[in-house]
């Protein structure tokens, strides 16, 4: 690492996600791992908590008290949703870049999330200047941004290809999102719905119609009076969301031009990939793509696929392409293989 | 067993359906297990190929060249479509009641069929005289039938909700259905998309709009110009079918009356069991349930859940739903625990 | 059910193994369902926290404080190890007979308990009447038993086929016992170590030669200074336990007589099943099955397969087995198919 | 990739292990990936068949028999076993290095291999000079190598311990390996007992005492009149392999001997990590690393656990080593992160 690396930071480093992006991290070319907090496990080694990086990662996690000591450039929050807006403001945004992979600043309007959240926004000063981190949309905002807001992984799905086709003024409702993710979309705390038996041989949809992926998706599409029904569905593999969104082509539209502004969107970028016929989400799963399919219906129907892994594209790495262009690197830097 | 014992054969009993018959006719208080074969292990003991039922159902699988010889009231054919077809001319239904668990006589039109499988139909006079074995909807044509035409599971999970809305009329299109199947829905034949290492941590959509139970389920809807966009999925379960019925309810119609519809239809029949919160493909799996469950989206968006097991009330219970009411007796009888 | 029916009751009716009973107990001949408690769940219907057997199970859940109140001819308790020497000295054991299922009367030393348990047993007195209940070994015991120790899943795979070849003088050691669990085996109450993304892709050794099972496989051999060496495993499979068993044939003895030893031994008794071959977990998941197979290795080297369902064979199964035997039934009664 | 690149060619490419190897080596700092080959495939783009490496990975699968127009200086060969000895007597071994992913060249005494594949042996003259690549143990002899033998799978596992502590003269028998490996390790062809049905919710011990390996491992043993009873059973997850080895400590030997000679070993090399608890497969998965773990049980039992990745350190990572030895790099040059 060249002495001008980039100090980075990850609160949060024991979770699922902070754990992929301290992986990401240690291999990234211009950013250097200098500080990883857990407030539960400070003091051990990141390989303890996850063994196969043994001889590989096994920095010392400290406790998130220590950040004010530490001296940052950029610094990623993978903090439960409400520990964020507390964290911020005490932190010196000028100096320090920061991403953040709570909810907390997914919101342009304070009281979209004081409803969603169900709780009073603690930082309603930096929810003005966040910028919502939806890579392939965003670029140039993100590229001057001193506070990003990582989109939630369901909502990242159902926007890349969604906002492009509203854009382009190709579709129409009603929206359907049926969406389906691993598990380790939960989060890594144990509870009586992630179990091995629990969930093991099951597909099951929850929360329908009222998830806060619901909302966030709302919040973020270039229309007025388009709210889709969100229906997400938990299957039994460990990471990965296939999304099959639902519409119609306006009247006088034809499936070509909706599939060339979809190939023509992911051409434009290098983590987009177009595909004629669905591979799944085995084709995504540990990597930082999003891959895209519309396939046509008969008269009046319309589905479109959106794959990508829930740790990656929908968190770490779409927080490390933000980071990246933050710092003005290309945005794919470190994530792609050789 | 009484000695009145209703004869029942099972050809193709070694495949994953006509197992699961096997299984529930040995155990079924009217219907006497006196014929099951195989092609490929005709001599073979059925536990010889299903070891868990050891000193249990040791019985012998004959060449379906013997059926002919053999004397049975009530035959279920568990073959690969387009065999079916080819059997049925073969047998003397006046004395033999049948149900076809294959696909090739459940179009009301053997042109559908024929455009459907790709093949001439070999036996069309038989086809009319058919009846489709949706039992909860058609349990009086049922009752007097000589060949029951059993539905694809697929289909079964789709229709059963569906005919209710449309009959009731409270519901509009689009219709989208999204459906995951475990992947038993394959069948028992191995190929390069059923390994553990290729299904295994995947969620794939696969002949999306194309599948055969598209025509299946568009050909039994009692509406015209309504075809659904039908997008099958394979999940990593042995198990189970959920079906996500997207639709928007017809303007001046409101949601209790939906739910009152699917509520009303449920209790008249015992083996559909309505829930307010869907409870997944574990709460179905191995037993002989539709599961269904209506939830009111925002503006003009509903989704309809429908679960069932693929094996049995999409194939081999509700088979033996249907060959009850040929003799009978209750449609859920040999069905319930205890 | 007869009106000489006998009331069985279940305490801690929702974990694994007490749900597994109340599904036995609700289709038993002779036992009739009529108390099941939970501390959690008290007032809830069983089928809420099972939903699978909505409209079949639906009786509610009492608090295990009203044991008292009601009069049981038969009690089942499917409590944690140490909770059930707290309730024992309080029944009247003339009068209603147990069979519990957890850890407390396993041990006919008491201060083997103490030391494998680390706490010092509460109900010695009763611990001197406990029968265990490894049905084929200790049948006549059982028969006339007030309380009856049913053994843990692991220590009957090892000890059916280990205690019929050291009765029989038939093998010497090293033992060792490499046995694979499903996840159900840890309980239902959700760790860090049950989870999904924990379990799934993975096999794990754990609690090498420390694990409690060891001390109650060592406790009930028919030989003195024989310690097997017994290393649990757990794999992602929902439930089964394979347990491969090493050791070797005394000098003098051939494989003949040690496959005939088992065989004959399977024979005697209607729910073991000698196999030439072995058939995996498969083949005795959700049976009250337990599978026996050896197989010779080179000179001195032979290995022995027991397979069974933790939660049947290996708790609940055979809990009733015991409870059929100590009625005077058939120990098979409410057991097998058909 | 400098012009000084060695270039190297996979034949059977799409299997399993080759594609494992094609994505190790277009990553490798020294290796070129020049040629690919299937048979079954060529034509088609190596993504095509791996979906996931679509824009990574899109390179030519090549016919095998156009091997003989392309000058390679690194060949392996990732094909079926004894397709491989008809390979390498067509191939100039003084130009072109070889790694035979193959069993055909694993044998030191050809009879050994015939008796054990039950074939003859159709070059017995290379087979004199092969080197057997069970890397940690034969560095020198691999490194002046021109044909190498790359080890088994579970003789890997099964090896890299043993021959350690044998040579050390700290442990005797009798010895039992009881094996568990992941389904890949069965190929990708798919056959009836490679299905997901099939081996979902199962474990298999299978070709107890008859599996090839045990051969393999018999003849690498350093000591004659050992031969362990080795037990594989397959597991449903994709790959991994956790071996537990069961024998004696020699008498006058303590347990603290035992760790430090397995300790020492792993010491002395990067792609081993001696572990105070064994850590499973889901820490190896996806690694070149083989994790080893010794623990003591009673007097005279003794479980040494080895962990691998049957596709990497028990196939491709491990021949890329061999490969790098050959070609006077460091072992694990283009296999660590970062």
């Amino acid at each position: 690492m060249a002495s001008e690396a980039i100090r980075a930071g990850v609160v949060g480093a024991t979770g699922y996600t902070g754990a992929e992006l301290v992986q990401l991290l240690s291999e990234h070319p211009h950013f250097e791992l200098s500080f990883i907090s857990s407030r539960k496990n400070a003091g051990k080694n990141f390989s303890h908590l996850y063994p196969r990086f043994q001889d590989e990662i096994d920095q010392q996690l400290e406790h998130p008290d220590r950040l004010s000591e530490v001296d940052l450039e950029l610094l990623f929050l993978a903090v439960p949703h409400t520990v964020s807006m507390n964290i911020v403001p005490q932190l010196d945004l000028d100096s320090t870049q920061v991403v953040d992979l709570a909810a907390d600043y997914r919101f342009p309007s304070v009281s979209d999330f004081n409803d969603t959240y169900e709780i009073k926004h603690a930082d309603p000063d930096n929810n003005e200047q966040a910028v919502y981190g939806l890579t392939e949309h965003n670029r140039e905002q993100i590229a001057g941004a001193a506070l990003v807001a990582n989109p939630g992984c369901y909502a990242t799905a159902a926007l890349l290809p969604l906002v492009t086709l509203l854009k382009d003024n190709l579709v129409t409702g009603p929206f359907f999102i049926d969406a389906k993710s691993g598990i380790s979309g939960a989060g890594r705390k144990p509870s009586a719905t992630t179990t091995f038996v629990a969930r093991n041989e099951d597909i099951l949809p929850y929360k329908v119609g009222v998830h806060r992926h619901q909302a966030e998706i709302a919040a973020h599409l270039p229309a007025t009076d388009v709210e889709p029904l969100f229906v997400p569905h938990v299957i039994p593999v460990d990471r990965g969301i296939e999304a099959a969104l639902y519409c119609s082509p306006r009247s006088s539209v034809d499936f070509a031009q909706i599939e060339t502004s979809l190939k023509d969107f992911c051409e434009r970028h290098r983590l987009l990939r177009y595909r004629s016929e669905p591979a799944g989400i085995k084709a995504v799963a540990n990597t930082p793509y999003c891959d895209i399919t519309a396939i046509k219906g008969g008269e009046g129907r319309l589905v479109v696929f959106s794959c990508l892994d829930n740790l990656l594209k929908g968190a770490a790495s779409q927080a490390l392409q933000n980071a990246n262009l933050v710092f003005g690197f290309e945005s794919s830097t470190g994530l792609l293989r050789g």
